[in-house]
């Protein structure tokens, strides 16, 4: 076990050469022509990616209705939504009884389905109320689609941990899957399903295999759903943070653009019935990334502490994604790069952090 | 839509070259050094597998419990084991409540899990219904086995359904698995559910991707389970049966063969935490079954109806599967001709028709 003290020097990164005002004008504008006015149904709405998404909706002209359970130990916090209260609609319900709730998925256009639990570590300790949120709930809402909103395009949030542990990098699209835990197992039966209602139902489903995600929004109370989270509280608190191992390689997308890929998928005619990575930043190493936030902070410490063995069966070691499949169809590109979001990302807990912890 | 009369002369198979007496009395005595006084427990033991397998644990000398739901439309059939009933302990019982039931893992060795559900056609129409059977009854019995026998092996009867449409004939255990139906779905999960607890819990599972197996004890009451079952129970009553399509191939193992395969791969050391494929037997087009089916029965009928086109989406086309992986590590074969095995399955039922229908 390591402490050690950090300088670091921000420098330009790789990615910000992909940064083109000019597109991401001409990406608001298409989007905003395309959502004015359209009704969209965002589940897990109070979680991190499903809150940002629900606002930016709204920014767009866009009449929002939100489904999120609020249970227990899940992204979902209604302080994401504070203050946006009048202007969605906020239900709070377990998918599982979506079907029932009349007049909700009335006129509904776009369902952007973020619902579900995403910690690993939980599923391993209890598969079965994994399995009642990430796969039992999403058949649930896609019978109720295609009853109640068989024309609706549904856009979901799968992940990159149904690829497990990967075989060579970056990771496409046709890379096997083969998840590490239960959660993965879950994830990657509810993406399947998505592909399954699209190709003998007739639903216009797009599945996006999300790689990690942050920004405000997060959960950050604890190392439940990403390291990074408690990385940030601490970092925000003055305390050091732990870094387990170090070396993995990740690559990040700051929420942002996270919201832009949903919102391309949920809109581009030619994404239908397809699953695309979300992904593909340029890969850091878990300490490169521990620097970079102490550096955007101005100071901060963190321990470097050994990968605990017993977490190993369900870690995946490297990650990175090549999502050019997405970015050559719908234009895709991510604006933020990695220091911008971690100084947005600190910038918003640091004033609301009695919300998050 | 055709009806036709129908001549077959039953040729030597490719496959009879295989049949090898001698190797065949040296797994038999392989085996029974194996299971003689172990205990055994087999879900969906009342099943056509399931019950065929028991059975033979017993002519091995294996002390043996069957844990079966009989539920509606299931596999399931009393008459499975009749006069079977004083030498096999037979627990009719929900699989997810095997937990509870005292006493029943106790001494368990090796657990052939054969429970669930495989009606294509009932997973899509009561996707929750398969879940359950499928998905959530084998979190419980994985559970179960991790806190009550560690130790047991375990062999779960996955299918080939997982791999959806062949991309490339014949199938090996590397293909993608892009399931075309719920219940493909769900047994993809509960397989990787059997991987996942072999590397993180120390189980020690195998699975066995089965391909159309038939025999004694399968349903014919109808085409639910399998579409030759339905076949044999209008050839014995002495009606047309129809075949759908027919020049779909497929590769079909005697049910014998494959209780074979689950012993070997119950006992075999090397095959722990392994995926094999079962199938292999030389492919034949569903036109031709139907012929030698007919010729086998010595008279029929069947006609030949177009596929129905509703169906199409969940059709696999032609498939038949590479199982050298299986064969190679223990020495698996099977002894079956085609033409032998619809001889005897005939027999079986010709004599206890009413028990099946």
């Amino acid at each position: 076990m390591m402490s050690r003290p950090v300088r670091v020097t921000i420098q330009s990164e790789q990615e910000t050469a992909r940064i083109d005002s000019f597109e991401q004008s001409e990406v608001e504008d298409f989007l905003r022509k395309r959502y004015r006015g359209v009704r969209a149904l965002v589940t897990g709405g109070l979680g991190f990616i499903g809150s940002n998404l629900a606002k930016r909706l709204v920014s767009l002209g866009a009449a929002v209705v939100v489904v999120d359970s609020l249970e227990a130990n899940t992204g979902g916090n209604r302080a994401n939504l504070k203050g946006h209260e009048d202007q969605i609609e906020i239900r709070e319900l377990d998918l599982r009884r979506c079907g029932e709730v009349p007049g909700m998925f009335e006129g509904i256009q776009v369902v952007f389905n973020l619902a579900g639990r995403v910690s690993h570590i939980d599923s391993m300790v209890d598969p079965l109320l994994d399995l009642g949120s990430n796969v039992e709930a999403q058949v649930v809402l896609l019978e109720s689609c295609r009853r109640l909103a068989p024309d609706a395009r549904i856009v979901f949030a799968s992940t990159r941990q149904i690829y497990g542990r990967p075989m060579s990098l970056p990771v496409n699209e046709d890379h096997p899957l083969q998840p590490v835990d239960v959660n993965g197992i879950h994830k990657m039966a509810a993406e399947a399903y998505h592909t399954l209602y699209h190709r003998v139902h007739g639903l216009k489903t797009v599945s996006l295999r999300l790689t990690n995600t942050y920004g405000p929004g997060m959960r950050i109370k604890d190392a439940r759903l990403t390291f990074l989270g408690i990385w940030l509280r601490r970092a925000i608190e003055g305390e050091a943070f732990e870094v387990w191992g170090g070396r993995q390689q990740r690559d990040l997308t700051y929420v942002d653009d996270a919201v832009n890929a949903f919102l391309l998928a949920g809109s581009h005619p030619g994404a239908e019935g397809q699953i695309f990575n979300i992904g593909g930043g340029a890969p850091v190493t878990l300490a490169e990334l521990a620097g970079l936030l102490i550096g955007v902070k101005g100071g901060g410490r963190y321990e470097v502490i050994e990968f605990p063995p017993e977490r190993l069966p369900i870690d995946i070691g490297n990650f990175f994604a090549d999502d050019s499949r997405f970015c050559d169809l719908t234009g895709w590109r991510r604006y933020t790069p990695l220091a911008d979001g971690l100084a947005k990302t600190l910038a918003y807990y640091q004033s609301r952090l009695k919300d998050y912890v």
